[in-house]
C-alpha cells in the first residue's frame, strides 16, 4: 500500500472534523495528495443507506443496522479509500471502523467484538497507519455541541452516561493498540492539537 | 424454537414458489398456522434495499452487495421469521441464506465461507428444520422461464454456464448437511414433488 492511512476519532464535539481538516492543509502544503472523507455516507451508496437508517418510521433490528454501516463502509473503502491509497495519496477520514466497535461497544446491543470482525471483513482487513483519539469527557462534548449553559434534564443525562461509555470504549480500543493509536487531550488549543498531530504524522511520512 | 423452519432453494425457474405455496396450503389444511415468506426483500426495509441495490446506476462493490443481502436478512429473521417461530407457527421461506452460499459460491467474487460465516452472524445462527432443493439442469430451468424454443446466444449461453455452476454449489451444500435437505428431482410431477415433500415434513411434524 503506497499511501499513508489516518483515521479521526471520537466522540460528537471534540473537533475531529476540524483537525482532519487542518492535517489535510498541512499534508497539501507538504506537496503530498490528500483525499479528505468521512464515515458514514462517504459514497452515494452510503448516503442512500443513511437515508434509509434515518427517515424509517419502524425500528431496525440491530444486527441489520451494523450490518446496513458494514456495507456503507466496505463501499467507501473499496471505492474511495482503497483506490486513492493505491495511488499513492494520503488518505483523512472522519471517522473509521473503531467507531462501530466504540459505539456498539457502547450500546451493547452487540458485542464489539463481532462489530469488529464485520467492519473487518467489509474493509478486507484494512487499518488505518495512524487513528488519532481526540478524548474529552462527555458533558465538555455535550456543551460544545450545544454551546448552551442550560441544566441537562434526565434524557440529556441519559445521552451523558452512553456518550461516557463511548469514550470509556475508545480509550480502551488505543490502549490495546497504542502503535497505531494517537490520544489528544482535546481541551487543549486547536493549534496545540494540530501541532501534536503534525509531529506524530512527521514520524510516518517518508 | 417452537415452531418448524422450512426454506426451499434452487435456481430460478425450478418451481420454488409453486412448491412452496402447495406445502404452506397442505400445512393450513393440517390446522397449522403458516407465515409463507421470502427473500430477498421479504419486508419493508429488505425492500428498500433491493430498491437500492436494482436501480442504482453505479457498481456495488462485491462485499458491500453481500452485506446489504445480509442486512435484508437480518431484519426478516428478527421482525418476521424468529417471532412467528416463537409464537409456534410454521415458516416456509422462498429462498434463505443457503441463496447467498450457492450464488456467492458460484460467483466467485467471495469465498462462500465468508459468506456463509456472515449470514450466520446475521441470523443468530437460525438454520432451517428443513431445506428442500429442487433440482434442475440450467439449461431447462431456462427453458421454464423463457418458454420459449429458441437457440442461446452468447450472453444465455455465459448465463447456463453460470447457473450451472450454482446448481453444483446447491448440491454440494446439500451432500454436506443430508439431514438438513432434501433433494428433489424438478423434472417430476408437480403432485409428485408436493408429495414427496409433505412425506419428508411428516416426520419433522409432532
Amino acid at each position: 500500500m503506497a499511501g499513508l492511512f489516518i483515521s479521526f476519532e471520537g466522540i460528537d464535539g471534540v473537533g475531529k472534523s476540524t483537525q482532519a481538516d487542518r492535517l489535510g492543509e498541512w499534508l497539501t502544503s507538504k506537496g503530498k495528495e490528500v483525499l479528505r472523507t468521512l464515515e458514514p455516507g462517504g459514497t452515494d451508496l452510503g448516503q442512500e443507506i443513511r437515508n434509509i437508517l434515518l427517515h424509517r418510521k419502524g425500528d431496525v433490528a440491530p444486527r441489520a443496522e451494523a450490518l446496513l454501516y458494514a456495507a456503507d463502509r466496505a463501499h467507501h473503502v473499496a471505492t474511495k479509500i482503497r483506490p486513492a491509497l493505491n495511488a499513492g495519496k494520503t488518505v483523512i477520514t472522519d471517522r473509521y471502523l473503531d467507531s462501530s466497535v466504540a459505539y456498539q461497544g457502547a450500546g451493547r446491543a452487540l458485542d464489539a467484538n463481532l462489530v469488529r470482525d464485520l467492519s473487518l471483513f467489509a474493509v478486507e482487513n484494512l487499518l488505518p497507519n495512524l487513528t488519532v483519539l481526540l478524548d474529552l469527557d462527555a458533558a465538555a462534548a455535550l456543551e460544545r455541541r450545544s454551546k448552551t449553559g442550560t441544566e441537562p434534564d434526565r434524557l440529556e443525562r441519559e445521552k451523558l452516561e452512553f456518550f461516557e461509555a463511548v469514550r470509556d470504549q475508545y480509550l480502551k480500543l488505543a490502549a490495546a493498540e497504542p502503535n497505531r493509536w494517537l490520544v489528544v487531550d482535546a481541551r487543549l488549543d486547536v493549534d496545540e492539537i494540530a501541532q501534536i498531530i503534525r509531529d506524530r504524522v512527521s514520524t510516518l511520512l517518508v
